[in-house]
């Protein structure tokens, strides 16, 4: 039987229990949403308030210099690299997922120019098949999407010797369902597919080691678990040994290897620089700064044992608290196949979600109905899985799906 | 004669010297790179406080909604749109200038599926230069490129019925030399081909019409003369006329029509939010909400007689103070024929600007050999010009060139 007080002690004994000071949290507010917008680390406002008066306001253009700005995109990419088992040189920060998976999938399919089939999960985030289809508008090849269910067994049906290039979520965003990452790429590589790894919902909570896994380019987002911030640039990183190789098709200038010299045609910079494309958002960069603070220290492994723990008693609590009412798991049984999240069909998710809301437990509701809830073990307490199954609990006895107020659409669900 | 005593009254009569304390500048400095990253707006410490704190901080992820988060880039670029003469729906803040580039080019090559060629001015902003060379790549068409020299003749020359489009830059980032937007878009049309207008260097200090222009697409930034902070996210405009007929290979998430239905196909949106591709920067979202609120209840034509006066004055105290010196002027003659700057060719020129920015006169170099000086005229006053012409003779006088100090290059010119 789980209670209040074995969360208590657990909260105790967490080796992670002063990472929580790292952020500036709402009182009373019970935050499980961190995998869609990681919350304020305490030192951001500090950051941007320098960035703003000092860097900006009295540095002016001598910033670019003086203040390291034009250097953000690289600095940034090598702390990045540290959390998913990067050398440095290989990761940049910059644009958002989206654009950078366009230029992974570009530069990927220049490796394998004789071959046609992009092979993806259909149950991926959606931008992730919508930019395969951009890709396919803007390939000079024919190329042919080929689509899997996620699973080990559909991608290996899916892959031969046709395969250019795999894009996959090391966790999929709906139901946290995780891949073994350095399993599947060598299944990829084994056909001769190129893989390109989505990690926005792995980096930060699932030790990753792209260089040992031998992954070729992989993407993901900063405002999630890595919380930099509402729209936080994304990264971009991209094997050493295929850097000179290939090259993407938004070529901007800050992608030249000499931006400044103002030469007519574009020579890409020899280094990871030459996934640049644009000037990049300083501002918002500079979060990113905070964001990756928060995690100065931190042991991964520890961080992944603490997510299981959380989702293993999130699990475990809808069973002893929430047995008679009507929900199933959408996430695997299995919780060392789970990322950090659990998700649950519920008929009535999207008026329980505005339900919990209001009741100070943030979750989210991704279409179709599933509630889902994100561990941010830097910040989460075992009691707010206490707290959150009590008032999933009370949703359910009210039956608040009946009240008008949770069923009114908002615009981002 | 011009002396200091006529700059001292033409400040007095100056009808935007109220504007000035819309900013916040650092004492003593006479800033006049405007043109390359505007100045702190006033308002913008407070606002980006605020989004930190409040938004993100207490807020979290409901602020996607509450604080208008999801609607930035349409809110914002309606506000820009009134700048830059765009009726509503048809303007986008997002991405950079080179990302936004690539997707105006490939949509506009969309209206014209038979025709190859693409003309550009060789001296135009490398990046527009390197992005019509990603276009090439990726485009299913054998696109031929085709240089002009950026005079009305030299344009003219170029145009003919093979021409699918034009990408041109309103304003000439090293000369100021400005094109006449209608003009040269009638010219365009005259043979059939899609406009595409780059406004870097005029948005905020030439009042534009897209609209009665008939211009087809244009982009543009906003950390220059719409002072919205370091690398703050750029603009795409495309006319009404064209938002339904084609669109563009960035298709991620946010320009889908509905993109929290986490459908499978990429179906584009109705509206301007097509040309969105990823999530969107929020923090540097919010200073262009600062920066565009410089220009509130400002009349574009005084900005346009302040902008052309300030540029008279440097060039005829130049003539007055530095005629025996060795410079040439490198923007055109005709105060109406140049944007809100006048570049000066000097053998020594990178030291000289590194000299006259020890000296608190801030401009820029720019290769080759190009001494650059902007003038936003929300914020340069007469004695500005004064000062920076009196710095200038003293560096010349001083022979900084000879100083190793000044000869040591650094990243970012």
């Amino acid at each position: 039987m789980l209670t209040l007080e074995v969360c208590r002690s657990l909260d105790q004994c967490d080796p992670l229990r002063e990472c929580r000071r790292r952020f500036s949290l709402p009182d009373g507010l019970i935050y499980l949403d961190g995998n869609s917008l990681g919350a304020l680390p305490a030192a951001a406002a500090g950051m941007l308030h320098d960035t703003v008066e000092e860097e900006w306001g009295q540095g002016l253009i001598s910033s670019w210099n003086d203040a390291g700005w034009f250097d953000l995109p690289v600095a940034l990419g090598d702390a990045i690299g540290e959390l998913i088992g990067a050398g440095s040189g290989q990761t940049v920060v910059c644009d958002s997922v989206s654009t950078n998976l366009f230029k992974a999938v570009h530069a990927a399919l220049q490796l394998r120019p004789d071959r046609h089939t992009v092979v993806a999960e259909g149950n991926n985030f959606p931008t992730d098949l919508y930019i395969i289809e951009g890709v396919k508008s803007s390939s000079k090849r024919e190329l042919v999407p080929r689509l899997t269910d996620g699973t080990l067994r559909g991608l290996d049906e899916c892959l031969d010797q046709s395969v250019a290039v795999v894009v996959l979520s090391q966790v999929n965003f709906q139901t946290g369902a995780m891949l073994d990452l350095e399993r599947v790429t060598r299944a990829c590589h084994d056909v001769g597919a190129v893989v390109v790894w989505d990690l926005c919902h792995s980096a930060g909570v699932i030790p990753i080691a792209l260089d040992d896994c031998l992954v070729d380019f992989a993407v993901g987002c900063t405002y999630k678990f890595l919380n930099s911030g509402p729209g936080a640039p994304a990264y971009i990183y991209v094997a050493d040994r295929h850097l000179l190789t290939v090259s993407q098709p938004l070529s901007g200038w800050w992608g030249h290897v000499d931006p400044f010299a103002f030469e007519l045609r574009y020579r890409p910079n020899s280094g990871i620089r030459r996934y640049l494309c644009g000037t990049q958002p300083v501002l918002s960069m500079q979060a990113v700064h905070a964001g990756i603070g928060t995690y100065c220290g931190v042991d991964m492994d520890q961080v992944r044992e603490k997510s299981i723990a959380l989702g293993e008693m999130f699990v475990n609590l809808m069973g002893q608290e929430c047995q008679q009412f009507d929900w199933t798991l959408a996430s695997p049984d299995n919780s060392r196949l789970r990322g950090s999240q659990v998700s649950f069909r519920c008929k009535h998710g999207y008026a329980m979600i505005q339900a919990l809301i209001d009741r100070g437990v943030v979750g989210d509701y991704r279409e179709p109905g599933i509630m889902r809830f994100g561990f941010s073990p830097l910040y989460v307490r075992y009691v707010d899985i206490w707290e959150a199954v009590q008032a999933i609990r009370a949703c359910f006895q009210e039956k608040v799906w009946l009240q008008e107020e949770y069923l009114r659409r908002k615009t981002v669900t």
